[in-house]
């Protein structure tokens, strides 16, 4: 019984004429019907290793993953910068210009948006389908290589899922990278995600599942980290970087967890919560907001202005504690004018609690402003009575002294 | 001289007619005789690697791991829930019922409770030995499926050791998951431990080790995570998820921390500090607690009533901040009838420092009790003076405004 | 093309003679340029995997990495503890006495300091290298064990680069472990560092990196962790021990992040804030101080006095909260004689926020001493009106009820 599957090695019955190179699409589904082949005993059906070695391959062909205890894994993450290259001008002198390691070029000819999909209906759920170590290349956003569109999605879990890893991957210039509805216990660490329009979105629902230990930064059309539907959440230890259009956002999620993050924007909105968030935790977070300093990037924003807040919240008995602020924007740049920026914005909802959260700012600021629509928030020790606006009727205050 | 062995493919000389598939565990005893046979000079001992490929093997003799520097490595962790596969009624039409990958089937029938012991005298203490990305599966509780209970232990680390690693591991259906004795700078991350009857437990005394970035989850008769006699533990970035009788239970551990981890269980005793446990920090995570909401576990408990604390503290001078706690339990479920259930008991001990902890109940409850014995309490912002219990005489407190 | 490059296979063009045993750098250098004959189109340069399998190597000649997409990988971290050997006595009878698994001794030849140099001029930067599960053992210090110096480096980032990984890596006995300048989106993750005089070194500049899920431990002669002109740098989750002269060395950094550590340490200067560091973030982490309990380490020290700080601080806007400190010295060890030591001494600069950090000594300290320079800083919740002292004008504060 095979249990490493070589792409570069093997050869597909279904079209001798594909290699790896070629399309290791139709390859990884090649391997994959042969593993099912194997596995006709219900009790044992341990799966198997696809591994990609170092090397170019492009991807034409969607692969389907229906097996549990798959393993997909290269030999690099292989990230480099391609916004960087597609402003740069001549790069007719340099010494490469494209990721490398374990490269899967998304170049799918066969209609659909994504390089992987995770499907199986029926029970029970796919469990352990992990992916490791390589990385997809989204080659190029096309006509405007800033704008972060392209239509190609790196992976897509598609249906419920249970105990899945996708850990130490690079991805770079897809409009979405990793996609995962209704996860359960989902490990998402160790990666390299940016230069994407978004870089990992967990919808539908989720519960228990770890976005930790990771670099990722996304565009500013889509979201660093995207959860909705999750509780037990916990997204620690990660570097995100710009230039999403928020840095964590939730939407209708519950009971999760925000710590130990290091969160770099050029936009308002750095962690939204979003609809019915309730019972969150952010703690022990880092937040730097400035204005974007890349030329070719300046004419684009996430299109929210600075009342919105660094942090907005919507929903109930969320907990914001510890946290750190800079808010380095010029008084010229503030939107809208002349309004003094708000750092967390409590929009909606009851009970939230607010303490001793440190407001660094170059420009007056309010640290947190409470929506007339509030009310039963606690806000202590950050800011003083004119940093923290309190629009409610209804809240506890002690100012910073 | 051979560094990496795979247990297909080695032939036992002690008995040729044994297979991996037929005792994984004979044979790694095999490997590791011969690895020691060519080790001979003191100045180079190198080890080797022991793999096991993605396949389903039975191990019946205890492996013996008395050499330093021993990787045992699978390629991929396996888990699949066999609770919930026992409590689904027919399973006939199931895509697959077992963990997969490189799964190890725990079914001693050499008299040993482990499938693994690490263990060696004399000097210098096992340095470096290593297990990783396979699955432990105990295949069965036996006749009660939910009871958590066949004798069976994955790993036993049963003299002092340094530098070891478990990391990337799956398990399943174990008694015992890890077991480890007199332990310093170890290692125990990345793993994915659940349905166990205890995941990890850091027995006899141990320094500087750190469990991290693991998804964890026990049964109602064990541990997540157990340590005793630690100093300068770290326990982080932990997603630790139902039925364990607690989420971390620290017995006389000093100057350890436990920071940054999401806890979700069914019973009273999340966080318990027993006997003399002293200046440890809990900082910056998430306490859920709920109902076994699942019909087939409902009849099971740790056997502790509400009054015992989500988190209970006995010792001195420990560090509790910026944690939130959600209590969702109907008043109709408290144990005792009709008490304020207790979120954080101080239960012995002086100087606690327990400042900006963010409580949120359905119903009401103490949010901090101090027990009549303990002294020098410190109480900030926890809750206003309905929800502070201070039978205590001699405490600092100040109410959450 | 050849992707897997095994170092105990390729027989050197440049010298026939030469092996892996005898001199993996003369082999490793060969491999790489085996790597570049075969990348010789612009737009396909993926690199390759240099495997090191667990074995002795000796290093004589300085590994030149200068092409992007490398991974150099062992089977094994491999550290044991020279510091016990050396200090031990008789070892006749001692099992090993070596560092095992994948160990390259660094034993260079070739005039140069470090075993492997990583550089490249030109554009782009070089991209993802990476150092993965391998030891680098610098053998011995010479004529006194024990002091930390003998010229040797494991790891040298020589010219600026992005998105490399040190991942899982162990180092044991060298002056200098791993040096890194320059750097843009690093990855120091789940590494054994020991017995180094220096393990991290961030110099130059840097941004948007990690350190995060580390053992680590340096000498008293240099730092466990330094970092230098770096912003967004992430350091959580590391459980930092004895004996660097710092756990954290920051110097001229801003905007960075340190949470979740465990720091344990024999001198004052846990966690250093030199020349200008702005707005940088300590929360969450445990720190004990002890005194050296060894006694062939106990005329050694990094010669601060107990007025230094456990944290000094010289900079502003910076945040420290939620910290854990444990100071465990006999007020007959304290220097200078007779005065009370200080925890957290803000040395210089405005509008440092410290709150709510709860600090545990045996012996009368001052938990926070502000400095005549200093002004506006705001400390809340840290020690009562003898324990935190204001030599300043201009300060907030509020004493711990």
């Amino acid at each position: 019984m095979t249990t490493v599957y070589d792409v570069t090695t093997w050869s597909a019955p279904e079209d001798p004429s594909a290699t790896a190179a070629s399309d290791i699409g139709l390859i990884i589904n090649s391997i994959i019907a042969d593993i099912k082949s194997q596995q006709t005993n219900q009790a044992s059906k341990p799966g198997a290793i696809v591994y990609i070695p170092p090397g170019d391959y492009s991807l034409k062909t969607r692969v389907e993953v229906d097996i549990s205890y798959l393993t997909i894994r290269g030999s690099g993450h292989g990230f480099t910068s391609l916004s960087i290259r597609y402003n740069a001008g001549d790069t007719n002198n340099w010494h490469e210009i494209n990721p490398g390691a374990s490269r899967v070029r998304v170049e799918n000819t066969d209609g659909k948006s994504e390089a992987f999909r995770v499907y199986r209906g029926g029970d029970p759920r796919l469990s352990s389908v992990v992916f490791e170590n390589f990385c997809l290349d989204g080659v190029s956003f096309g006509g405007d290589e800033n704008d972060y569109t392209n239509g190609k999605t790196g992976i897509l879990f598609d249906s419920a899922n249970d105990a899945c890893r996708v850990e130490r991957m690079g991805m770079v210039y897809l409009e979405r990278g990793l996609v995962v509805r209704d996860t359960d216990a989902l490990s998402v660490s160790g990666n390299f995600l940016a230069e994407c329009g978004s870089c990992v979105e967990l919808t539908g629902s989720g519960q228990a599942s770890k976005v930790t230990d990771n670099l990722i930064g996304a565009g500013f059309v889509g979201y660093s980290i995207f959860a909705e539907g999750h509780y037990g959440l916990l997204i620690s230890g990660n570097n995100v970087f710009p230039r999403g259009r928020s840095s964590v956002h939730f939407k209708n999620c519950a009971r999760s967890t925000i710590t130990s993050n290091r969160f770099h924007a050029f936009y308002p909105g750095m962690v939204v919560f979003e609809g019915s968030c309730a019972e969150n935790l952010l703690g022990a977070n880092h937040f730097l907001r400035q204005m974007e300093p890349f030329d070719p990037m300046k004419p684009y924003n996430n299109g929210l202005d600075d009342l919105f807040g660094l942090v907005h919240v919507s929903g109930s008995n969320n907990t914001i504690t510890g946290n750190h602020f800079s808010f380095d924007v010029p008084s010229g740049s503030v939107t809208p004018s002349g309004q003094k920026p708000t750092i967390i914005l409590v929009a909606s909802g009851s009970g939230n609690f607010i303490a001793t959260n440190n407001i660094v700012a170059a420009i007056a600021v309010h640290s947190v402003v409470l929506d007339s629509s509030t009310s039963g928030s606690k806000v202590l020790d950050c800011g003083d009575e004119d940093e923290v606006v309190r629009y409610a009727s209804d809240y506890a205050f002690r100012p910073t002294p």
